[in-house]
């Protein structure tokens, strides 16, 4: 058995702690299968006092992860910070430049940096992992980078928050509003005391961006994504939605198309009998399809203590064994500009309108539809007891921006009693 | 770039024909992943003449595979021939005594001389990879043996064989008898023209062994399963099953129990809302129970020319990018001896009965079911036109030796009509 791994931690929250649990539980299995032992030199955090439930009386204590990434004992440095910028980024350039690989979470310095970390590391012959960035638990960026290796990748989508997933699939279940079932979502630490950059879709579209760079052999491009959050999606588009066979899920989509990459998060319509229509809770998803494999699907907790320290072990035990190339499956050098397509492929969409209950006022939503070059695949008015008629359209394939022309049309319409509602259909 | 990945390719069928597609069509970005270019060197297949659609012409040609296996100028050997012994297990010895990697997709081979092929591979420092010999392009042996590498593994479980998957479920959507739909599965080319070794549960249990060896670092043990395969399986049973909430599945289950370790391989019931109970058609699905992960799962196609090539190149370019490590992911020397438990442990069972439609029947079952010490969790008398009434019964959990007492005492009354029918309900 060769030398051991040694081991810097920097940060002691839920995962750095989960971490501790794990090497403390599983040292002897861990290092069976490192093929060496792995062994925690020092850790970092910012109060040394906190009880974190974990017994770190055998590490050595560092105030500064800068310190700790710089230490001679170690050869790898785990960063499970966070933080977009600061202590989380110089430690991780302090390591990677003294020659130590780097293991981390943090999908926020990976998404604004990713790229030109990897090629930090690879200048200094270190590895730079990040599998607990995207999607907790579930091995993707694993799966993608390797499993996934002998195919030109040509979509890559997937539910890859679990926070939005929880609230979509309790309004549907329990009729609740957004509002009540965020409130519950928090008592129960499904989501944060500030929620928006989860419900905003901007934690989901950090890891797509991440995935893509690997799918794509792009630079990683979290500027280059249209993202859009769950937090105008109401109870009753949930239900109509599932009275026409689909469910309502913060999706997000990276796709190659014939003007260049797409990448989106947004709330879009999928199947119910779907794999992904099925995936209720926490739970996340990640759908790769290749060209020689074609679809495999991808699905595990997206959170959580454990969850992320078996990432970040995973991670730390491949380097144990050797595996210690490019972060993107690439050289960084090779990676190619992101060439982010214009506009969106068309799709069909679902599209809710109000209408005034009297003669003729389908007509002119029909006609504005049809000088948009818009058809329609199904139409269902709803029984209602206002005086404004629930309108549901299912479209045929369309151009998003044909869509928006023909629904500032109907918003202009007299018999339009509110702005009407379009979500994407994806076809999974 | 360091120098290419010199490859010998033994057997030319679907898989070894799809592996040259795959190699002439990503030749560059193959390389661009693997660090170094993947170069086909020569080839080895029966006959020489046949056309395999696609070009060999730039390939020396090897009659025998052996010779093939002892190239000096090949680094690493393809073993796509197939057979448990004979000349691939020849060419595979022959490649990893001459320290040359070997990458196969030969479940038969590796679930019968796994453990000895592995130690061979270690002791001449080559590398054996088998990821297309487990559910074709779900690359669910790295899943497990990296992935999950944090975490004890508790259970590994799931549907492996999608011919068996798409007679059970198109004989549910259709009606059709398990013959009817096996012939059409024929037709189709789901089903070999001699389906027993998928129908009987063989080809799912080699697989599951081999996911076993790596799940509980033992040795690969196909002789200690239990293999249950579903050409007894009626339409009767799948409908009934499907009243009561539930799909019949030939389920593998890999277990970490009290006793032992249990393998099973047999007809299950699964809950329809279940992920296992929502997959239909060919379609494979294998769930990953790790203590700290929680439960992850997979899906993807588990045959095929495309999906097996793409299992088989992840192979190569991880040997290529120096992933050489054991083969189940520890020594195979630390491998333990397997301890197979000796029962299955305790589960609720569906039991369909038909009794004689008259007072006092369903007495005489209950009071053997008692007398055995099973409970009832739910039961149900269906409607029916003949003179033997249809009784289900679901049980709260109990052993299975319990189960087989009592109906052993339930078709010896003189009340029932037929023997009853039982299948294990697995908590999925």
């Amino acid at each position: 058995m060769t030398a051991p791994l040694r081991i810097g931690l920097a940060g002691l929250g839920t995962v750095g702690a989960g971490l501790v649990t794990v090497l403390q539980t599983h040292g002897e299995l861990l290092a069976a299968r490192a093929g060496r032992p792995l062994e925690l030199v020092a850790v970092s955090a910012r109060s040394r006092s906190r009880d974190r439930g974990v017994d770190l009386s055998a590490y050595d204590w560092e105030d500064d992860p800068v310190a700790l990434a710089a230490r001679e004992d170690i050869d790898l440095l785990v960063e499970v910070m966070g933080g977009e910028d600061g202590p989380a980024k110089v430690a991780t350039e302090a390591a990677l430049s003294g020659g130590r690989h780097v293991v981390t979470a943090n999908k926020a310095m990976m998404a604004r940096h990713g790229t030109a970390l990897a090629a930090l590391a690879e200048e200094h012959d270190a590895a730079l992992r990040f599998e607990a960035a995207v999607a907790g638990g579930i091995p993707i960026v694993k799966a993608l980078n390797e499993g996934m290796a002998a195919n030109r990748i040509n979509r890559v989508l997937g539910v890859m928050n679990g926070t939005c997933n929880y609230i979509l699939t309790q309004m549907e279940k329990t009729g609740g509003s957004y509002d009540d079932i965020l409130a519950e979502a928090q008592l129960l630490g499904y989501a944060e005391a500030d929620p928006a950059f989860d419900v905003g879709g901007q934690d989901a579209a950090q890891k797509l961006a991440l995935l893509a760079a690997i799918a794509f052999g792009t630079q990683v491009d979290y500027d280059g994504m249209t993202i859009e959050g769950i937090e105008k999606i109401t109870l009753t588009d949930i239900r109509y939605a599932a009275d026409l066979g689909y469910k309502i899920k913060l999706l997000g989509v990276a796709g190659r198309t014939e003007d260049g990459i797409e990448n989106r998060m947004q709330p879009c319509l999928v199947p119910e009998a779907s794999p992904l229509g099925q995936l209720d809770g926490v739970t996340n998803m990640v759908v790769l399809e290749g060209d020689f494999v074609g679809q495999t699907v991808y699905q595990g907790p997206g959170a959580g203590a454990g969850p992320t320290a078996s990432a970040v072990m995973a991670d730390i035990i491949d380097i144990a064994r050797g595996l210690t190339g490019p972060a993107f499956g690439q050289p960084a050098a090779t990676l190619a500009a992101p060439h982010t397509a214009g506009a969106p492929t068309e799709a069909s969409y679902y599209l809710r309108m109000a209408l005034a209950d009297r003669p003729g006022s389908f007509a002119q939503v029909a006609d504005a539809l049809g000088r948009a070059g818009i058809s329609i695949d199904r139409m269902r008015q709803t029984k209602h007891e206002s005086d404004a008629a629930p309108v549901l359209i299912i479209t045929h394939a369309c151009a998003r921006h044909d869509l928006e022309k023909a629904m500032g049309r109907i918003t202009a319409l007299e018999v339009s009693t509110e702005p009407p509602v379009a979500y994407r259909i994806e076809n999974v």
